[in-house]
Formats: structure tokens, sequence, C-alpha cells
């Protein structure tokens, strides 16, 4: 099968044989989606060898055990647990120490022909979902994750940093909670999504005009930029709360004194639940068509990734068709 | 009167006039606590110019308006709002943002023979509570306050980083909410505290083992050291809490993605409530005489605050009689 691979530096389309565990199900993948964490691994971020890819949609081919997913149109939760730790005997294998990641950590990805997962981590996706809206499920999931981390009630205000597709996204599912929402970014062309298919969502450019002196209850960092998280705190209300959303290989400095006098919360949000964000979709609540930048064969793959790096590109789906 | 006051990067004991404002409670200091962030403050840190000092035990003198406090013996919280913002009408004028802070924003100090602060400021020192342990109320106000940012139960594992002052206080404090402690520092004579008045309290001398692996559930980092975040980050479970209490002017580099991906949550908590800190004192549930280091006159303020700072030295306490 093909498979979009990064190994000791170098990233190609591979031909390498159909994963074969028997313990895993087998997913014929349909389409796969590029994240910029794709592009930080490529850039060496997390030290991973092997098939990028964590976001698709596929069909069950085999899963041992559990005869009633063959054919089914799946989704997958990228975390996979040892089972055994007590992380995941409390269910959460998300934080299991040994655990493997789809794509990201000791596990083959989802560019590519197939891919393997166990059987607990596949959810079946609604009809009324389409292929291209399945595909998101996984940064969607991430996106409203927020709100497992921090409290957004209808009359929190709360600005988003980083006009991206985690941005973008993120910005989508608190406009379902909040009226009072800011999306800051630094293109025009991106933000023009915050106001498409009626979303209404207030945005900003950056950079912030001195005389804004708004503070925000809570402040998203999803620009995946160093700079992206001084621009959080001087936004953040005192006792208010940071969530910071972006993975990148990098230090940040930052004001310690400042979090400790206006007694900040910072909390760090990885991942999320994957009903909660299929139910967005199934019930229309959020549209992702827009984001989609472009749809690429898995053959050209190593194409596809540059073009996922361009200024001003959006998502960057593989198709195995 | 004298006051040790720092102007202009220079610090020296200075004659001034008795304060005199109307508005607020005249209080003839008894003692006064020299504190790191004195220390900080001579450092340059906040851009203070004026009587420095935050932690004291005094007798109000006059109370316009409070006859009811005239020859009390109080602590105060130091913390003074405009009385009129949003934050102040909620009750909360710590981070009103134009207050002034007692010997750090605006406000001249403690290391004096007489201060101002407003009478709702004031609180009433229980008589089985010593002078020398009144001055204690503050920052054993600020240790408490770790319980008003995370959840710290019997069987909440708990490290605080940090020998000083600071950490042994809040060592001290937390040693009554979890037995699960752990008190890591780099000097001896000082983690010798953790087992002084039958406190018991675990200890590691810093640096850590290679080979220590425990990972904890909350982690409070109170070394004022930027090397201290980094032994925090290492040390906290994955959706665990790190505690940042310390002030100091620095700006740490931090492993961002390590609090992403672990989903750690860092709250920065500064002051903290009087009362509980009273009753920790008057309830003998919290002794700190064996924290000071040594008593000296106000006229002798300059050599005290170099004391403060040498290796090894824990409580100053300045005396007006």
């Amino acid at each position: 099968m093909k498979a979009l691979r990064f190994v000791e530096g170098r990233l190609w389309v591979s031909a390498c044989p159909v994963p074969g565990h028997e313990s895993d199900a087998l997913v014929r993948v349909i389409k796969s989606g590029i994240c910029n964490t794709d592009l930080e691994i490529a850039r060496g971020y997390a030290g991973f060898d092997g098939t990028l890819g964590h976001e698709f949609v596929g069909i069950v081919e085999k899963a041992a055990g559990s005869p009633e997913l063959i054919g089914k149109r799946v989704v997958g939760e990228i975390n996979v647990g040892c089972g055994q730790c007590d992380r995941c005997v409390q269910g959460d294998s998300r934080h299991c120490p040994s655990r493997t990641v789809l794509g990201i950590v000791g596990r083959d990805g989802a560019h590519a022909e197939f891919l393997q997962l166990p059987a607990r981590n596949l959810i079946e996706v609604p009809g009324n979902v389409s292929d291209d809206a399945a595909v998101f499920v996984e940064p969607l999931a991430a996106a409203h994750g927020i709100a497992e981390r921090a409290n957004i009630a209808a009359e929190t205000s709360v600005a988003v940093i980083g006009d991206g597709k985690l941005g973008l996204l993120c910005a989508f599912v608190l406009s379902l909670k909040t009226k009072d929402l800011l999306l800051i970014g630094k293109h025009s062309e991106k933000l023009a999504h915050a106001n498409l298919n009626g979303r209404g969502i207030d945005v900003m450019k950056y950079p912030i005009p001195e005389k804004f002196d708004k503070k925000f209850d809570v402040v998203v960092e999803a620009s995946g930029s160093e700079s992206g998280f001084a621009t959080a705190l001087d936004l953040v209300r005192p006792l208010g709360t940071i969530v910071l959303k972006s993975t990148f290989h990098g230090t940040p400095t930052w004001a310690a004194s400042r979090v400790v006098v206006d007694e900040i919360t910072i909390v760090g949000s990885r991942c999320g639940r994957f009903t909660p964000a299929l139910d967005l979709l199934s019930f229309g609540e959020v549209r992702v068509d827009d984001l989609i930048s472009e749809e690429m064969r898995l053959s050209d793959g190593v194409a596809a990734m540059a073009r996922a790096a361009q200024p001003g590109v959006l998502k960057i789906l593989l198709s195995n068709t």
C-alpha cells in the first residue's frame, strides 16, 4: 500500500505492506487531513519516525472481536493506552505514559491506504456527516475540548488568538457557547471565514491597537507561535484563564510575575472527546466545508505537505480514490 | 518618624512626617517582617519608591468612622482598592486595576513607626497570638491561598519547591491538608524546619535524584528561582496542577508543548485571606516561631535588609521598641 512516511528526516510516499496486527482493527482510509502537527513533525517535533497523519475517515475491513464494526464508516480516537496502568484503568488513555498516538507517537498514521487502531477507538460516523466533514472530527474534538478545561458560559468574554485551522475551529465551537467572542489573527483571508456560513464572529487583525483595552475572562492561544502567549497574557483579565491549544517546538519566555500577581490560570488542552464533535457536525451546528483549501491524492502527499505549509492555506485533504 | 525607605535606587532609614490622611486609619507599628518581595523591590522589581514593608502587627491610634478599632492590636490586608470599579464592587480589591499595595505599589509601607490603611483592611489579632506570630499573618495567608486556587484533599500528592520562608509556610499549611507532601529545597538547615515542632514533613535535597520518578497531583513553585518552574514541570503528573507562588523579576523559558500535551494547569497565586491564617495561629495549627532568624531595630533597617539576603537566613523582624 501507499503511505506518506517521515523517516530519519526524509518525507516521501512509500510502498509498504498493509499492517496486520491481529489485536487491532484494520481501517481502509477514505480521506485524511493534514494538520499543523504533521508539519511540525516533519520539522522534527516529537521525534516521530513513520507514517504521518491522525485525521481521517475510513471503512472498517477487519475487527477481530468486534464483527459489528466491519463495513462501518468510522473516525478514530488517536490515543491508544496500554490498558493496564492507573490512567488507563481510570479511562484516561489520553495520558497513559506508554501510549501510542496515531501518526504522532509510535504508531503509523492515517496518510496511507490502511491504518490500524484498536476497535474500541473507532466511532461510527452518522450518515448525514460527509467524508470531508468527518475528517475534521479530531481537530473539532480538540477545539471542543476547551470546554472541558475552562468554564465558558453565555456571558463569558473569550478571545481566540490564531486564525489557522485550529483557531477557526475553536472560534466556531466557542461561538455556540458565548456571544462575547473575538477572533484575532494576522490573515484577512483566514479571518473572513469567521463570517462565512452565517457565523457572525467578531474579528480583529493583529497587531492589536494600542487603545484596545478590553480584558477577557478566557483567552485561547491557538496561533502556534511564541508571540501568541505574550499576547494572551496582555489580553487576559486578573483571575482569568489562558487556554493553550497549540503544540509547537519552542520555549517561549514569559513574565511569570504577571501570572502570580494577577492570579491567572493557564491550562493546557490537547485532545477532546469525539462524540460531541460528531454531534456538532451531524446537527449542523458547526460547518467546516469552507475550511478545505484543496483535496489532493495520497500519491502527491509530499507536494500536499508543501501546499499545506503555504501562507493562506487552510485544510488540505488527501484522498485515496 | 523613622521609616526604611527605598527611593530612586537608594535604601536608607529616613526621618519623615507621620502620615495624616484623614480617610485612612493610623497604625503604630509594633513589629514588621522583611519579605523576599522587599529584597526584590530593592533590586528594582515593581518600580516602587517609598517606605518598604507589608508584614506587620500594630496598634490602631486613629480610625475616623471606626472608633471601635482604636487601641486594638491589628494586622492588615495590604491591597487597597479604589472602591468603585467592577472588581472592588465585587469585593475583590486584590485585583482592582488602580489599587495601591502597602509597601509595594503606591503606598508607604510597614517598616516605619506608623502606617496608614483604610479601617476596613484592619483585622484584630486574638490575644493568644504573639506579636512575633502576628507578623507572619500576611505570608501565612498567602500560603493558605494555595487552597483557594487548587483542590487539595487528604489523598492529593503535593510537592513544594523552595525551602525559603514562603516555601516553608506553604509546606506547614499544606501538611494540614494532605499526608502525601514532599518539600524540596537546596538548604539542609532550612529543610530542617520541616521536622521541628513535630511537623514531620518529608523533605528532599535538590537536585532531585535521576531515579526519582514520582509524579505529583499538585506542585507548588515557591523557590523564586527561574529553574523552579522547570523542576515543577518535571514533577507534575499529566492533568496535574502547578501553583506559582513566587513573584520574581524574570522571564523563564518553558516547554509549552509539555503543558499542552500533558494538559497541565498552571495557577498563579499571590495573596490569601487573613482570617483563616489568624485562625491557624490562634488554634495552634501552625507554629512560626522557629522561622525567626533575628529581630533587629528599625533604625538598623539597612543592615537588616542585608542580613535578610544572606544565605541560610529566614525571617528578620524589625522592631520599634
